[in-house]
């Protein structure tokens, strides 16, 4: 019999690719999107899209964190754009989302749970992470230690994991491993902060990475932008 | 200046000695209370009171937690009732939300982040607990870890606490310690499965730790019950 695993699944290029690895590792998955009243809430029908394109379980639940603000993502500030990528890794940008993993984190946990599942997929990585603190791993270790400790299932010896398949690539070695994997990128969805017809920007930290990554791993980048798209120059600077 | 402090607030008699502890202690007090779903909502009104009548800003959060199920207090589950005060240390009952605590506990760090606040006081405690096993002082330890490696003050050198300043005591304690701090108790819910009036169902583990807390601390008891209340014997045994 097959693991069942929960995936944190935004609907972006990182968390489709996870779910294509646990597939590849034969875990039954079942996909949880939050909508956390993310502006670019487009991203949770990609996130829809990519289950249904996987044939998974899909299920979302909505936490207003706009009630607490904060954030440029949830927020009324405004997202960055054209920040050198250089940058990204020095400071922590305005569209951190206070605590946001770990929010996310808890409620995989409480799905997982319900599903008796002890194990969570989630896109966490260092490089290429716009500098957000909870994607290093020892974030993640210490998270994998609540889980054992605050769960009944771990309370009873279960082993909560949290796979962090990404954790040490860099944004073209993700797409190379979602290639490998035969991920659909065009059916995903990256920007912060999105057209209303869901075309990517191009200028926000999101889209630079992304651009920056399929440059990099020398594929063509699937992405549908805004017009007129504004980023069209190479990222690499 | 004062340090602020988020305060998770249920309304119920555990987190409002925590509310009056942290007052006295000297905290700034913010209040979060979530709304996750419970069928005892009517302790979100209670919140609202116990907040109100301390004159502290009060915030409140709502994650739909009955989208993922499995617990007497979020599903269709009967809440059990009668049940020996010494059964409930033993075994995890049906009201134990999956990782509730967990998750509780990330939106107070998230609310915490955007307010610079650095302390966030909780009510767990392990005797008297009802058997959930995020109560315990190992799992709140755990989360303090993932609060410091998670956030973005604590990547720069905060030193985030989660204050249980109940974890060692008993109900009857807990009761003891509120009593001194001046907290009315009869504007407080604990009942689980409340009348539609909201008066308290004697029964449930909720109730029957409370009132067994109240005899042994010798103080009257102002819980108003539902009539007819069927629970008016001595829950002693």
């Amino acid at each position: 019999m097959s693991k069942r695993a929960v995936v944190l699944l935004s609907g972006g290029l990182d968390s489709t690719t996870c779910l294509a690895w646990a597939l590849a590792e034969g875990f039954e998955c079942s996909t949880l999107a939050v909508d956390y009243g993310q502006r670019h809430r487009i991203e949770l029908e990609a996130a829809r899209r990519v289950s249904a394109t996987s044939r998974v379980e899909h299920r979302e639940i909505a936490v207003d964190l706009r009630g607490l603000g904060g954030s440029a993502l949830t927020a009324d500030i405004e997202v960055p754009k054209h920040r050198p990528i250089e940058a990204m890794a020095r400071e922590i940008p305005v569209t951190y989302v206070p605590a946001r993993n770990t929010v996310l984190l808890a409620l995989a946990l409480a799905y997982a749970e319900t599903l008796d599942a002890h194990d969570i997929v989630a896109g966490m990585n260092v490089l290429d992470s716009s500098g957000y603190p909870d994607c290093r791993p020892e974030f993640v270790a210490a998270f994998e230690q609540v889980a054992r400790l605050g769960t009944r299932a771990g309370a009873t010896g279960a082993k909560f994991r949290i796979h962090t398949p990404l954790i040490a690539l860099d944004k073209a070695g993700i797409i190379r491993l979602g290639q490998a994997l035969g991920v659909d990128y065009a059916i995903t969805h990256s920007c912060y902060d999105p057209a209303p017809d869901g075309g990517a920007c191009g200028d926000c930290d999101a889209c630079r990475l992304r651009r920056k990554g399929f440059e990099e791993a020398g594929l063509p980048d699937p992405t549908r932008y805004a017009a007129p798209h504004r980023g069209t120059g190479c990222v690499s600077s």
